[in-house]
C-alpha cells in the first residue's frame, strides 16, 4: 500500500479497540468529539505524506520499491539526521509546535531495537534482529501509525518492579510463555496518541536486574489486541471546534493514554526482547538517544512560536518598548535560539553507533539542549505572562465576545493599540493561555525524560579526564593518566 | 440588620443585575451552575461570621451598637492588623487559600479613601470624608459584599487615559455633571467576584494629569446600577461539583468579571473623588498600602497547602528519600516560611498614618514579601510538577476511575506506594494540576499589583541614604548629607 | 580588672605565643605589619566598650559587681536578643561590616555549652556545668578575647573522624588521660582571630558515634599553651596602612588561622566534654542556634555597606537612572531588607531553651535567613561588579594616582560624572574591588555553616503535618494525623 | 623579519616607552618584576610560532612570500574561521584559559576597519582601504604585537563625548589638524597588554553623532611615541615566581592598562578614520563580530579548566559523590559543553561581510553564546567555592607550607583523600582561589562587551518576523507581513 491517505487512515482505527474517555467508552475513536482533535492531529501525518510539495522531504522509495515514510528508515549519516531534523520542524510549523505522532515517537523505539537486538542476537544467539527488520517492512508496507508503550506506572518509585507490592503488575511482565508467543500483563502510562495509532511497540523503561527478568521484555502488537485497554488523558478541552478559546488545546489533543494489557498475546515475530534483562536498560537509553532528535527539535519551533505570541502581545499593549519588557523579550530570543543551536549541533556532531550502521545525535549535547530547555520553561511562561498581563486569566469566552448583545461593548473594552483589531488581540491572549497551561508545563519538564535523568546523562557523559587534565596542568599537579590534549604542551610561563 | 445569613446574603443578590457568562445572559446568578461556585465561595464570608467559634475574632460591635464584620472598620494599631492577619488566616485556610471576597479587597478601597479623602477636604474644601464615613455606616447596617472596581481596562499602556484612540473610554471617566450627581462611562477589569456582590466600589488606578481630570474619580454604586454590565471571565471549569477533578477550581471561583459603564448615574453622596486630578494616584497607592496585608498573608497559606501537597506527593510516589526531592522541598519550605516572616514583619513593623489614625503594613516590607512571592512562583511550579510526574497532564478522568467498568483496573494501576490508596494519589495529582494551572501563574503575577509595580515601590522606598552613608565612611569619602547613624561612629581602624 | 582598656588587651598578647604567618616565626603579634590590622580590629571591642556613649549597650555590671560586656553573659529574654542584635549592629557598622571578634563568635560556643553541659550532667553525673560557669566567671573578670575552635581540618569528608587515614589526627582528639587532666592532639582550620586572642574554647564540629569517642571532646585553653601553634591564613593584602587600595582588607584582617595541637594538655577544670559521644552533636548544634543571631545582623549591615557602594557608583558613573541599573539597584535593596527582616523576626519569635533559662533566635527562620543570604551572595556581586564596569579590575594603584608625575592626568582621566572628585570615584572603585574578592565570597558561603547545612536544617525544622494537612483538605483526602490547625474548620464549599 | 623569536619580541620593547606601575615610572619593562610577567604571557605568542609543531596551524607564507601569523591575516572561509579557533584553543589551553595577547585582541580591530575602510572609501571618496593594507603588512612584516585601543574613559555614562564636562577629553579627539597629520588627545582604558606592546591601534568604542565628529576617529602609533603614557593596571600579584600561591595571576597579568595621549602625533599613513562619524559605530560594532570568535573560544577553555577545578577538588575532599556536589559537576558540564558548542556553532553557522571578502562569526549566535557565559559565571564560582570549602579564604601561604619548622604538621593537617599528596590539595586550593577572584569576574562580565552591549544586540538581531508568523498561524490571526515558511503551509486541523 505505501503511503496511506488521511482517509485509509481513519477508515484503520475503526477495529474495535477498547478506548474509554471522560467516563464512557469509546464505540468509534473517529467520531467521538474529543478523540476526533487527535485524529485530525496524527492525520497530518498522512496530509503531508501525500502533499507533492513535502513528499521528496517526507518520503523515500524503500528497498521493496515502495514509497515509506522516511521517519520509518533507518538514519545512517550526519545528512540523514539533519533531514530528519527538517522534517520534524515542518511536522511542528504545521501543528503549532507539537509533530503529529503516527511516528514521531515511536520510529525512535524501532531504532533503538534496530541497535540493541543486534547486541542481543551476538550473546544469546537470538532471532531478534530478522523480527524488527520484519517488523519495519510491515510498517512500511501499512504506512502504520504506531505509538511507543514505554513508561511503566511504578507504583512505589523506590523499589524495584519485581519489589512491588501489593501486585506486580506495576510494569508490564510476562505472565506466560507459550510455544507460539507469550502472554503479558501490566500496564504503561503516557502513551501518546496510542488509541489513535494501529499498533503498539513496547519496550522497558528502564535498566533492570536478574530478578526483574520478567519485566525484560519488548514487543509489537496491534492497538486492538484482546486484553489491551486504553483510557484517555482528561482532555483539556471539553468540546470540538472551539479553535479562539482553545488555539492549541483545540487543535492538538495528544491524548497520552494509560494502556492496561490484561493477559495479552503476543506472538513470536512480534516480540524482541524476553528475559535478557541485562540489555534492558540499552533499549531505553537508544531510545532517548535517537529520540532526543526529534525532542529538541520540535521544541525549538515551540518556542519560536512563544516568542512571537510575546512579542505581538507587548506590541498590541503598546509595550513593546518598556525597558523590563525588552528585557525579557531578549531572554525569549535567547532561549528559542539557544535550544535551535544546540539541538541542531547535536546532529551536526552526531555519533555513529558501533554495532549497527545508525547515527544518532551526539548525546551529550542532546541531553545539554533538552535540559536547557526544560528547566528554563517556567521561566519563560513567567515572562509571557507578565507581558500579556491578568487579561490571560480573566478574559470572558468568544461566546461573550461574539454574542451579539454584547459584542460590541467588548470590541471597545479590549482594544489594545490603536489598529490592532480587538477580535487579534483575544485571539493572542487565549493563545498564550493554552500555552501556559500546566499541561504544557508538564509535557516541557517529563516528555522525553525528566530533568533528572537528563542530569544523570550528563555527568556520565561529560569529558571528566579533559577537564581534570586542564586544571592539573594549570595547578602543576603531576597528571597520572596523561592526556594528549595536554601533555605535549609547551612550558608556560616560559623560561626567557 | 448587622450580620447577615448566608441565606440573606444569597437572596440581596437576586435584584435583576445584568450579567454574561460563557455567551449567555445569566437570569439568576445564585442559580447558574457555575456562578453558584462563585457564590458558595463569597458566601463563606457569611457561614464563619455566624460561626460562634469564630464571631470574636471576626466581627465587632460597631459604634451603633450592631456587630458588624471586623473588616469593614478601619485598622487603628498594630494589634488590629495583627488580628486581621488572623482573620485572612482564617478565610484562606477555610477555603483553600482563596479568602472569600465579601469584603477581602475592597475593604482596603475604603481604608484608602478614608485617608485620601481627608486631604482632598484640606486642599479643597469638599465633603469626601464625611461621605466615605457614610458609605462606611451604610456597609456596615447592610453587610453587604463589595468589590473593589479598579483596573481599567487601559487600552494603550503607553498612553495616558486621555490619549487614548479611537476612543476615549478606556478608562472610567465622567461624562456628564448634574446637580445630583454624575453620569460615568468606561469599562474596568479583574473586578473579583463583582457579578456576586452587592457593591461596586470604584477607585482609580493611577496617578492622573490635569488633561486626565475627568478620569480622576472615586464613586459606589450597587451592582445593578442602570448602564451596568458584568461579563464574567471565563471559568476554568464547565461544571458544577467535580470536586474530584477540580479541588480548587471547582470551589473557588473568583470570577474576576469585566464591568462596563454605559452611562451609569452616581448620586453625589456616593462621589468620593470627582476630578482632584492630584489625588488619584494616592488612592491607587494609599490602597496597595492596605491591600498588601490581604496578599501577603493569604499567599502564605496558599503557599502551606502547595508545600502540603508536594511533600505527600513526594511520599505517595515513594520518592521522599531522593536527594533532589529533598532538596525541592526544602526550598518550598524557604519559600513558605519566608512569605509567612516577610508578611507578619511588615505588620509588626506597621505604619502609622499621619494624615488619619490608620496604621498599614510597612511598604518596603510588603512590597518585598509581594515580590519575593510572585517572582518564586514559577520556580515552585517546576518543582511540584517535577515531584508529581507527567500523570499531573495524563491522568483520566475520575469518571473513568469510577467507572465500574474499569475502575479496578485504574485502581491497581494507579497506586503509589504500598499502603496508600489509589484514590488519594489520584486527588493530590488533580489538587496539583489546579494548583499549577495558567489561571493560578496569573494570578501570582498579576493579582495586587505586578512585578513592576513592586519594584518601583521598592526602589522609592530604599533607605538609600542609609546605604551610601555606610559605603562612604568605608571609601572614607566625605559624605555631604552626614547621615545620624554613622556620622559620630568612631575612627575605625583606630589609632593605638 | 573587668572591662579592660584596648592597650591593657594588646599587652596581654605579649606571651611567648607560637605564630606564624607568610612563612616566618612572628616574635610579637602585636608588632606584626599584617597581624596589626587583625589586632586593631578586635581591638575596637576594647574601643567601644570604654566609650560612654556605647556602654549602656554594650556592658552591664556583673553578678560580682563588676562592668562586664553583655557579649559574655547568657540571654534570657527576647529583649536580650534585640540588645545583642544591636550590639552586632553597632560593632559590624563601626567596622565595615565585619563586627571584631573579641567574643563575637566564642560566646555562642560558650551559650552552647552552657546548655549542653547541663544535658549532660544529668545523664552521666559529671559537673561540666559547673565548669563553664566557671569558666564564664573567669572570662568576665578578665575581658579575655576568646576564639572558637570549632571546625577540624576533617580530611577525607566521606569518613568519620576514627576512619581517618594515614593518620587519625584530622579531628582534635585525646591522646592522654591523666588524673589532672587530658592531653589532646589534631589541627583545627578556620579560627577566626585566634592569634590575637587570649583563649581558645574548643568545641567538636560534628555529631560522633560511639568508636569517634576520642573526639567528642570540648575544652578551653590559653593560646600560648604549650605545643599551640597557630598558623595564620594568607594575608589579602602585603602591607599595613594602604587604606586606599585596601579599605576593607587593609583594615579588617579576620586571619582565620589553622591551630595544631601537638600533645596540649589540659587540666580537669577546662574541661567540658571528654568522651560523651552522644552530646558532640549537640553542642555544634546549639552552637549554630545561638550563632544564627550574630551572623544574621551582621550580615544586614554588609549588605546595607554593598548597596551603598553599588548606589555611589551608579550615581558616580551618571548610569542611575538606566532601566538595568535601576533593577539591579532594586534587587539590591531587596536583598539587604530581607536578610534584616528575616534576621530581626528570628528573634522576635525566639525560642526557649528547656534545658537552661536560655534564649535563642527561631532556627528555622534564622537557616532561611543565613541561607538566603548566602544563597544571594554572588548574584549580587555579579550586579555590582556590572554597574562599577572593568575599572575595578583595571584601575592603576593610588600610588600612581597619588604620583605627583601623573597624578593630573589620572585625575583628569578617571573623573566621572560632573563635580563627584575622582579620587572619591576611584575610592569607591577600591571598595567595591574589596567587597567582591574570592575571600568575601568565600566567608559569605562557608562562614557559620555552609548552604548544605542550612538545607538540612530547615528539612528537619519545617511543618511538614501542618503543610500536609492543609493538601489532605483541599484534596479531601483524610488526614491520619488531624492537625489543630486544620480538623475543625468548617466545610468547604459549604451546603446553601 | 616575518616571524620574531621571542627574544626579538624582548629586544623589541626596549624603546624608552612611559610606562608607570605601582606608582613608579619603569625603566625596561622586560625587566621590571611584575611587567615581566606580562612580558612572558604575551611572549608565547612568539614561542608557538617558532614551535615546529604548531607552526602549520598558527602561521602562513603571506603574498610577500614571507611566514606570518594566520592572526594577521583575514578570514575568508568557514574553515578559515575553525582554523583561527583551534588558533585560540591552542593558545588558551597553553597559557591556563588566557590566550597571550601579541595579536589577540587587535587583529579583531583590524579587521573591523578592512572592512569598515571600504565602506568609508565609497562614500566619501577616501583612501582608508589602502592604509589599512599598508598597515597590515607592516604588522606581518614586522610580527608585532600590537593592542587594541578601544574603550575610552567616558566620564559620565550619560553623556555623550562631546558634552562632557569639565574637560572634552573623556574620549580620545582630534585637536589639530596638520597636512601630514593630525594631534590627539584624550585617554583610554582597560587595553590589555598594551605596555608590553609594539603598536596601539586606535578605533572608537561607541557611535557618534555630528557634533562629536572630532572623536570620529582611528589610528595607529608606536608605543613609544612622544605623548604616550601608559599606566599599568594594579597588579594582582606582588612577587615575581610565586607560581605555588598564584598559579594564574602569577603567570597572567593582562596589564589592562590606562593610556594617556597628550597631544600624540599621527601621521596620515596611520589615519584609518578621520571625522566621518557616521562610520564610528559600525567601527565598533564590527569588531565586535570578528572578536566574538576570540572570546568565546577562549572562554570554553577556562571552563574547561575550571570544571576540572572542581572535579578535582571533590575528588581530594572526598565528597564526590555527595548528590549535591554531583549536581554542581553537572551543571558546570553543561555550562562548559554549551560555550563550546554556541561558540563552534557561531563559526559553522558564518555569515560573509557583504562589503568585504571576510566571514565572521554568526553575530546572534555569537552574542547569546557570550551572554551566556557571562551570565552564568557568579553561579559557577559559588559552586566551586562550595565545593572546595573554606580553606580558600583560610590556607597558609606557601611560604608557611614549605617552612622546615612547620611544613610536617602542615602537611599533615591539611591532608585530604588518603593517597593525595597534601601538596596538590593546597595547589589546588590556591587555583581555585585565582580562578575566582575578583579580577576574574570583571573580566568575565565586562572583557568583550559588557552583558547589556549583548542584549542590545540579541534584540536587534532576533528573528522577530518568524517568531510572530508563528504566532499568529497559530492564533489564526492575518499576517499583513506574510513570511515564506509559514505563508505556504497547510492548513491545521485539517478538514476531513
Amino acid at each position: 500500500m505505501a503511503i496511506k491517505t488521511p482517509q485509509q487512515y481513519i477508515d484503520s482505527l475503526k477495529d474495535g479497540r477498547i478506548v474509554y474517555c471522560n467516563g464512557g467508552r469509546v464505540p468509534d475513536v473517529t467520531e467521538h468529539p474529543i478523540l476526533k482533535i487527535c485524529r485530525d492531529w496524527v492525520a497530518m501525518d498522512y496530509v503531508l505524506n501525500n502533499d507533492p510539495r513535502y513528499q521528496d522531504l517526507l518520503t523515500e522509495i524503500n528497498e521493496a520499491g515502495e514509497r515509506a515514510s522516511f521517519a520509518l528508515m533507518p538514519q545512517r549519516t550526519k545528512e540523514d539526521l539533519l533531514r530528519l531534523r527538517e522534517m520534524v520542524k515542518l511536522w511542528a510549523r504545521v501543528c503549532f509546535g507539537k509533530p503529529p505522532g503516527a511516528k514521531f515517537v515511536a520510529k525512535d523505539g524501532l531504532n533503538a531495537l534496530t541497535v540493541v537486538s543486534q547486541r542481543v542476537d551476538k550473546k544469546y544467539g537470538t532471532n531478534y534482529a530478522e523480527r524488527v527488520e520484519g517488523y519495519r517492512d510491515y510498517l512500511q508496507k501499512n504506512d502504520s501509525a504506531f505509538a511507543l508503550a514505554m513508561t511503566d506506572v511504578k507504583g512505589d518509585r523506590s523499589l524495584r518492579p519485581s519489589q512491588q507490592t501489593p501486585h506486580q503488575d506495576y510494569y508490564v511482565r510476562i505472565v506466560e510463555e507459550r510455544k507460539d508467543g507469550i502472554t503479558v500483563r501490566g500496564a504503561k502510562t503516557h502513551i501518546s496518541q496510542a488509541p489513535l495509532c494501529n499498533e503498539l511497540l513496547m519496550v522497558p523503561c528502564r535498566a533492570m536486574r536478574e530478578e526483574d527478568k520478567a519485566y525484560a521484555l519488548a514487543f509489537a502488537v496491534p492497538v486492538n489486541s484482546p486484553g489491551v485497554t486504553l483510557i484517555s488523558a482528561e482532555p483539556e478541552v471539553h468540546e470540538h471546534g472551539n479553535l479562539f478559546d482553545h488555539p492549541i488545546a483545540g487543535s492538538v489533543y495528544i491524548n497520552d493514554a494509560t494502556i492496561i494489557f490484561e493477559d495479552v498475546f503476543v506472538p513470536n515475530d512480534r516480540i524482541f526482547l524476553k528475559g535478557e534483562w541485562d540489555f534492558s536498560g540499552q533499549v531505553a537509553y537508544m531510545f532517548a538517544n535517537f529520540h532526543r532528535l526529534s525532542a529538541e527539535t520540535y521544541k525549538a519551533m515551540e518556542l519560536e512560536l512563544f516568542t512571537g505570541a510575546a512579542t505581538l502581545m507587548a506590541e498590541y499593549n503598546g509595550v513593546e518598548r518598556a525597558p523590563h519588557i525588552r528585557e525579557k523579550l531578549t531572554w525569549l530570543v535567547m532561549y528559542t535560539e539557544a535550544v535551535e543551536i544546540l539541538g541542531r549541533s547535536a546532529c551536526e556532531h552526531c555519533i555513529s553507533e558501533p554495532d549497527s550502521d545508525l547515527v544518532y545525535p551526539n548525546p551529550l549535547y542532546a541531553n545539554i539542549c533538552k535540559f536547557y530547555f526544560a528547566d528554563n520553561w517556567h521561566q519563560a511562561t513567567k515572562y509571557i505572562q507578565d507581558i500579556a498581563g491578568g487579561i490571560v486569566a480573566t478574559c470572558p469566552s468568544s461566546k461573550d465576545f461574539f454574542n451579539p448583545e454584547i459584542h460590541d461593548m467588548l470590541d471597545r473594552a479590549f482594544g489594545g493599540k490603536a489598529g490592532v483589531p480587538t477580535e487579534d488581540r483575544l485571539r493572542l491572549v487565549k493563545l498564550i493561555r493554552d500555552l501556559t497551561s500546566s499541561y504544557e508545563d508538564i509535557l516541557t519538564i517529563h516528555a522525553e525524560g525528566s530533568l533528572e535523568a537528563q542530569k544523570m546523562s550528563i555527568m556520565v557523559l561529560g569529558d571528566f579526564d579533559r577537564y581534570r587534565a586542564s586544571a592539573m596542568r594549570a595547578a602543576r599537579i603531576k597528571n597520572p593518566k596523561p592526556h594528549p590534549l595536554f601533555e605535549a604542551l609547551p612550558e608556560f610561563p616560559p623560561q626567557l
